[in-house]
C-alpha cells in the first residue's frame, strides 16, 4: 500500500552533478543497486546522518572522509542490498575497500569519495561483487542520471521519490534536485532513510551545513512512520558551485533566501514520499499543533500523537476516535495543560472540545472527514504563539505482515 | 490471544473487606459490570492515579474524596461499560450522584465513597442504570466476593487477573489479596488499567501511600502494551488492620518488609498478568536492562526496546532480529553510550557484541530462543550497575485488528 500518486516528476540536471547507476548483483540478481554521484572539484557538501549510537561502518567513513576533504567530496558511492551495519570492524575495513576502488578507478583520494549503504543488518557487504560493477558505473554516469538514480537507491519502497525546484535571482537561473528513499524511518534490515540533493549555486560550505540542519529538522525529522530511527540515515545536499555565482556567505540575501525555499520544498516533498510511500500505508496525516508555548511542547504533542499505535490503528480503521486523540495529547507531558481550552480538528471539524466530544460534532461529519487519504489532524492548545507539524501514516495488517514476515 | 495459563488462583479473603457484583446493565445486559468493596471503619487507602492529564470525572471525584475523608473511604464502586471520560461537568456530576446514591444507600457520607469507571468513553454515565444496581450490590456484599469482583471489573480482558499471597510475623497470619484489569495500558473506548489490592494489617495511611507508589513504580509503571496510559488508570491499596497489630509506622520492621515483599508480588503478578492478557499478546517479554550508570537510563533502554513497532513485530514473528535490538539501544538517548561493550542475549543466548552479531552465535540458537512463549531479552550495558525490568507483549495482527475494529 501506498498514498497518493506514484509518479516520478521529470527530474533536472544539475549543473556539475553525474550520476550512474548499475545492477551489480548485490542481493538480487538484475536489480539496480549501485549508485555513484559525481560532483565537480570544490563543491561544498553539508550532510546530516543518523543519531543512533549503533551507525553504521559507511556513516562512520562518511563522516571521518568529510573531515578528511575539508567537506568537498567528488563522488559518493550508495549500495542497497545490503547496509554493512552491525558488521563491526570488518565493516568499517569494507566500506574503506569500497572507496579506495572508486578513487583508483577515477583517479581521486580515497577521502574524496564517500559511501553510503542500505540494505540487510549484519550480513558482510561483498566488496568483490561491488567493485566489479564499478567501471560500469563510471561508464554510465550523466547528468541527466537523476531519475534512474532514484530507482537505484530503493531497497522496499514501492516507488522512487524526487523533486526539482528551479528559481530565479538577479537573471540567474538556480536549480535544486533531490531524490529520496525509505519506506519506514528505520528498517535495520532493508533498512534507512537516505536523501540527496544538489544545486548549482555556490555556496560557504558552513553556511551550506547550517542550511541543510535547519532545513532536515523541519522535513525529515517531522516524519515518523514506526518511531524508529535507523542506523544508517544520511541527507547529503551538494553546492557545485556551476551556475557561476559569488559564493553565497551571508544569509540575509535575496539569493540565499531563494535557495532556503527550493531546499525547504524538495526536503519537504521527499519527506512526504517517504510518508506516504511507508509500510503499510493507507493513510498520509499531518499532525498539526498550533497555540503552544513553544515549539518543543507542539512537537512533543504532535509526536506522541504521530507515535500512538491506538491513534495510527484509528486511522487505518477510519475511525474518528477523539478518545485516544485526547489521552494521546494528555500524556504528553505537558506542563499545567488546560485540558479545557484544548481544540481538535479533524480535517478542520471541531471533533472535541472542554476536554469532551464537541457539541457541534455529528458521528456523520467525523466518518467524512476520515474517508479521503489525506488527513489533517489540528490540536489547538490555546496557551502561547508555537507551533509545529509532523507527517505521519496509519499502522495497518500491511505494517504488521511487512515487519513480521522479514527474516534476519 | 493470551500468554500463559489463565486461571485465577484461589483468591483469600481480608478480614475487614467485603465485595459486591452484579449486572447493571449499563451497555451490556446480563454481563457483571459494577462492583462495590466495602471497608470497615478506620481502613487506611493509598491510591495511584493516572497521570495523564486528561483524567476522567471518576478519577477527579475520587482524588477529591479522598482528601475529604482523610484517606479512610468506606466504599468503592466500580462499574464497567462506560468510562465516564471526556464528559465534562456533566461526566462529574454523575460520578457524585452514584458516590451519593451509595452514600444513601449504606448510611455513609457521599465523600466516604469513590468511584471508579471503565469502558466506553464520551458517553454519558447511565446514571438511573447504575443506581438501580446498588441495592442488589449491597445485598450481595461477602468477604468471598473476589473472584466475583475480579471478573465484574473486566472489560476486554479475556481473563480475570488476581492473586493472594500470606505471611506471618511474631506468630500473627497476614494477607494480601489483590485483582485488577486491563488489555491495553489504554483503551480510550473499553479503557483503563484499574487494580484493587487489601490487606488486613494495620499501616499509617502515609507511609501506606509511600509503600503503594513505590511498588507501582517498580509493577505496573513498568509494563507496556502499547505505550499508551489511559485516563482512568487507578490502583488502591486498602489496610483494614483487622489483623489487630499496632500500627505500622516504620520501615524497618519485620512485619513492614513482611507486608511490603507480599505487596510486591501480587502488584508484580498482577502487572504480568495484563501483560500476558494484552492485545492480542503471543508472548510475554521480560526486557531486562543491567550494568547502566543509573536506573533511569536503564529504565530509557528497556522501554525503547519494549515500545519499538519493529522489535515487537519481530517478537510476533519469532524473528531472532538482534539489528532491531541494536538500533532501539542505540536511539534511547545515553550520552557516551560505547556500542562496543554492549551484549544482548535472549533467552540466555548471547546474540549480539561489539556492535555485531555474536561470533558465537547460530541461526539454530536464535531460532529455538525465540520459540517459547516466554521470551527474556537481556541487554547488558557494561558502563554501571544499575538495572531495571520491564514487561511487554508482542505486536500481532491480532492488536491492530483489535484497535481498527473497536469503534467510537
Amino acid at each position: 500500500m501506498a498514498v497518493g500518486q506514484d509518479k516520478l516528476p521529470p527530474l533536472q540536471a544539475v549543473s556539475g552533478v553525474r550520476l550512474g547507476t548499475v545492477s551489480a548483483g548485490i542481493k538480487t540478481p538484475g536489480r539496480k543497486d549501485l549508485v555513484l554521484i559525481e560532483a565537480i572539484a570544490d563543491t561544498r557538501c553539508a550532510a546530516v546522518y543518523t543519531r543512533n549510537a549503533f551507525c553504521a561502518a559507511p556513516v562512520i567513513v562518511a563522516r571521518e572522509h568529510l573531515q578528511e576533504n575539508g567537506h568537498r567530496p567528488r563522488y559518493l558511492l550508495v549500495n542497497t542490498g545490503n547496509a554493512n551495519a552491525g558488521t563491526g570492524a570488518p565493516g568499517i575495513a569494507a566500506a574503506r575497500e569500497c572507496t579506495a576502488a572508486v578513487a583508483a578507478q577515477v583517479g581521486v583520494a580515497s577521502t574524496d569519495v564517500l559511501p553510503f549503504s542500505t540494505g540487510v543488518i549484519g550480513e558482510p557487504l561483498p566488496v568483490d561483487v561491488l567493485t566489479a560493477a564499478l567501471p560500469q558505473a563510471v561508464a554510465t554516469l550523466s547528468a541527466e542520471g537523476w531519475a534512474a538514480a532514484a530507482e537505484g537507491i530503493l531497497t522496499t519502497d514501492t516507488r522512487p521519490k524526487g523533486l526539482s525546484v528551479t528559481f530565479s535571482v538577479a537573471g540567474k537561473e538556480y536549480v535544486v534536485t533531490g531524490i529520496a528513499k525509505g519506506a519506514g524511518m528505520i528498517r535495520p534490515n532493508m533498512a534507512t532513510m537516505l536523501a540527496y540533493l544538489a544545486t548549482d549555486a555556490a555556496v560557504e560550505q558552513s553556511l551550506l551545513q547550517q542550511l541543510l540542519g535547519e532545513l532536515v529538522d523541519t522535513s525529515f525529522n517531522r516524519i515518523s512512520i514506526d518511531g524508529d530511527t535507523s542506523t544508517n540515515d544520511a541527507c547529503v545536499l551538494l553546492a557545485t558551485g556551476a551556475a557561476g555565482n559569488a559564493t553565497i556567505t551571508d544569509r540575509e540575501t535575496p539569493l540565499y533566501k531563494a535557495l532556503r525555499d527550493a531546499v525547504e520544498e524538495v526536503c519537504v516533498t521527499l519527506a512526504q514520499g517517504l510518508v506516504r510511500d511507508g509500510e503499510g500505508a493507507s493513510k498520509f496525516v499531518s499532525v498539526q499543533v498550533n497555540g503552544g508555548r513553544d515549539e518543543q511542547e507542539c512537537l512533543e504533542v504532535a509526536f506522541t500523537i504521530a507515535h500512538s499505535p491506538l491513534v495510527k490503528t484509528a486511522l487505518f480503521a477510519s475511525d474518528p476516535n477523539w478518545g485516544r486523540l485526547l489521552a494521546a495529547i494528555g500524556r504528553a507531558g505537558l506542563e499545567d495543560l488546560q485540558v479545557e481550552r484544548v481544540g481538535v480538528y479533524l480535517n478542520e471539524v471541531l471533533i472535541a472540545e472542554n476536554g469532551c466530544r464537541a457539541a457541534s460534532y455529528t458521528e456523520e461529519q467525523g466518518v467524512a472527514a476520515m474517508t479521503p487519504e489525506d488527513i489533517v489532524i489540528r490540536i489547538e492548545l490555546q496557551r502561547g504563539a508555537a507551533d509545529a507539524t509532523v507527517w505521519t501514516s496509519d499502522f495497518s495488517y500491511d505494517y504488521v505482515r511487512i515487519n513480521a514476515e522479514y527474516r534476519t
